[in-house]
């Protein structure tokens, strides 16, 4: 049943850009570790990190028809998301797509398949993760959805869902939890900043964390 | 039957040039989608694109014996071409073999195999595309050819083909259709500037391509 | 059977900076071929080149407990180098633990497993080898050993072996074996150093190495 | 936020069974080719179908401590389907846990991990569809989750799903689309019979489907 | 350009059927060792060997509709290879187009994608190599061609050439030249077998083939 | 420095045979879970479960020469084991190889490589587990080491190491604690063996393992 959603609902952007600023592995970590995408969804480009609203698309392998469609429901600041309904890595986006996706406002795509033209989206500043890179290009035949449930890279994604995506890779947050994820993202920041500087400082972990004790119960010999 | 032709035809040096820079995935769609490697074929430097003519070898695997009787058969603009007529990962090639290439002007490598001293060939302005890096060196004990017909990266490839490579892979040009495929590449890269001012004016693809009515036949749903 | 032992014997740090220089494929080849790790052990940053002996810590599957117990053991040059017991992608390791890990005087990191914060690693200026980046993270609640013998991508580590690591991957000199192998090394160097002014001139290997003999007698036909 | 859903609904035992004739191929279609997992789920046994209620475990990578949870939580007919939170090889399941779920009535595994004693396995009559098999064991450390929504091989399994599998993989029904997935499964079982005769017969699919005209229309010439 | 090539010469069957019974290996080495197709193609069922004349495909990807044409040109122990024209793992084939490829007097299926109804497949007696196993389904929207030059696997097929198949995997012998490697290959089965049973008696390879004075030479210590 | 070290200890031949019977996943546990090769190391047979003597091969990529000079080394009840010095998928053994092993009273061979004549292998008993299974032949070019320590699919394997090796994988024993091992067990087969009946009989083990406080501490809920 190819359907599209027209009208999703978005998390506040002050607390989307701050779960980019927080990064993938402090996000994942303060959900309870889950939400993370394959390890083999990779970006495209070095040292960039970015956060948005997913808006999703479920479309057929080797189809890239529904993300014309897709461009259309794009606001200022979302994340383009797409998983193939069966594994592919085929070209399905490009430096054409990604001008239109700019001209809305949207300057990410996350997609379990492949890209092509990387070289002019790094030029244009648009980032990507996704699993393939091909010039293979795709057709136009058969449809698929956009602001669906869909399963990207083994996360579950719904639309409106915050996107985080660094170099360590892509971790998903469900909009209802948004700022609880936040805040204790936050706590986990302050508790690292404090660390860090007892670390650099040369205290080392086994006392800062307390952990001589257990090691010595568990049976840790020194010779 | 270990063999070298000598002499072998090469395209015009102008349309090499030209199809270097309408890059892999216009090429690749230039010529109805046929020709290109597999995705596993990846640059060990960013942001380069090359064009030239194939020098073909074909070697034992672990055995780069035939690389150096290659080089011999190098003019400025070739691209030497390699598979190992079974799979490996070993490093065939490295900052020698490479400073021989460049003196007979040729400073492109693509490898269905491994290379090695990457960070000695980015220095030194030579370019490859391989499916492996290892410094795993290999012997010199079986002969191999030069300039016949091989499959790299499951594509065949003819002595004097034009290979076209950039960030995206690796696809490959008969020789005799270097000019009709210019000729078409031209034309999709005319037709997608006036799409990509458009685009960037805000139209829709949805649009430019006259899809509504179609996918509504289709039977797409908007909620 | 846990242990921690606390006091290895390292390399004169002399012949490991040489080592260093020298880089893995010229090593790896000066000693027998022997000691390289699997080729899917890859930098997070490109065109650096490291050697320093190794600290060997043997974890459980996800599980970075025994990071912080070997922490302890570090000197100024000293590489971290994890194997996990059994095969594993996780985030080991992010810039709390390098922070600290630098504090000793460690810079690099070799890991059969996955690391975190690979942004921010580089920043710092903390080198990785990995087989994975992921942000996913371990746990602290299984002993494992520090400055025992491992096998680390496949190549036998004994603590305080010289590691060597590149762009092209890693190398392990056995610590016995340090001042053999770079004098070996050095003579590599100085060979190739002659070869590569007679290749640059235009020479041809065929006739530096003087092939041309062997290949007729082989059977290898110009045509 | 660690789990256990006692109460879960399941799909009528007879449409279940005849989801497991119909096959994993004929369901995939029926339900819009939909639900599949991906194909690195194999079975460790040959020739083996079934279709069963899907009772869900999420676990921690290594930790198989959820297995025992879920197993009192089987009915007869059950098939167990087990995720772990990031990507694991280890053996979670060996012929002792079997011999636990074959005392509740549940003879098979679905997961995206690895197994172990399958000769046992396949000698008790109890099937595994897994993405691994290893001897590797894992530990009981950390909590999860039974009966709650699970990403399994790039699938999303509710508990109470009806998971059909055989040579080809592993499909998930949604539990409240069963009938109707049912009733589409045999008409295209019907239908593929009727073709089947003509097939065999010696009629062609090219005449059965009518395709030679659409087939010149797009262009193809015989030679 | 879509091609259906009708009228193709095929090997004598009395050779097709001896390069059969020699094997994979054997071939292989009577021929060069050329011809042998990646390793990633594996046999859905065991012991089961195979020879026949090639009749080729070229498909797109996800996309069966060239089967249907193809069939039609079958003959009496023809081979189906088909290759898509980037990689896929869809299941372009099961049991339907199996029935109909056997009223052709065809039995065999080579595949560089992948195949579904296996159990079915195994029961008719249909042996199929293919590089995977899915239920997914295929469309039939875009032309391809029979019968023209494939690259399956990493070898060069050309229609009516002799694909020779067994449990080592799968090997391709040009028509032309199917009589000579027969005869070498016929050499090699003899050698094989006078060697066999002096090896079967306890004699060592080590004297068979004389190889102690060149080992001692080259250096090799007993201790 | 090839090397043949002709004379090395084995370790009893009934505690060899009780390893086995014991099974892989079993004295894998029993030793601190350490020895087990990589997962992809797989049988060519399914239910054939072995225990024996390591003979070490260490060779050339490529190269099967050793091969020859380690069958001389053979005493009945040995397993033979490869590894090449750099990753390597080609056919380094075959029937005939099988044939002359046999009549030493070798039956197994453990390679990180690949093998061929599977069929025949198998229908002769003689048992394999290898990474790979290739038709593509070796040579007899450059000399290797047999009974040195060698590292297979990432275990260390001492010449005269008990191998165990059944559907689940392969282990390694250090000769010197074999007896430790087999101790352990055979207490843990005696435990297991109670377990199962309680297990079969229907109760928890949730119960049998007293699980229920500390899951319920650790904060497990039920709804």
């Amino acid at each position: 049943m190819p359907v599209v959603v027209q009208n999703i609902e978005r998390a506040d952007p002050a607390i989307i850009e701050r779960l980019g600023r927080a990064g993938v592995a402090t996000v994942h970590e303060s959900q309870g570790r889950s939400g993370l995408m394959r390890a083999n969804m990779r970006p495209i480009q070095q040292d960039v990190a970015i956060a948005g609203s997913a808006v999703t698309i479920s479309a057929a392998p080797g189809d890239n028809w529904m993300i014309h469609v897709a461009i259309e429901q794009l606001k200022a600041g979302d994340v383009l998301v797409l998983a193939p309904t069966s594994p592919c890595d085929m070209g399905y986006f490009g430096d054409l797509l990604a001008t239109s996706a700019m001209a809305r406002g949207c300057r990410t795509l996350i997609i379990d398949a492949g890209v092509r033209d990387t070289r002019d989206l790094r030029r244009m500043g648009f980032s990507v993760w996704s699993t393939a890179v091909s010039a293979q290009g795709t057709v136009k035949e058969t449809l698929g959805s956009v602001n669906v449930p869909i399963v990207c890279a083994g996360a579950l994604v719904n639309p409106g869902d915050i996107i985080v995506a660094d170099d360590d890779g892509v971790c998903v947050v469900p909009r209802a939890e948004a700022e609880t994820v936040m805040a204790a993202a936050q706590k986990r920041l302050d508790a690292e900043e404090a660390k860090r500087l007892r670390l650099e400082a040369g205290e080392l972990g086994l006392d800062i964390y307390d952990m001589r004790g257990r090691l010595a119960e568990k049976g840790l010999k020194y010779v």
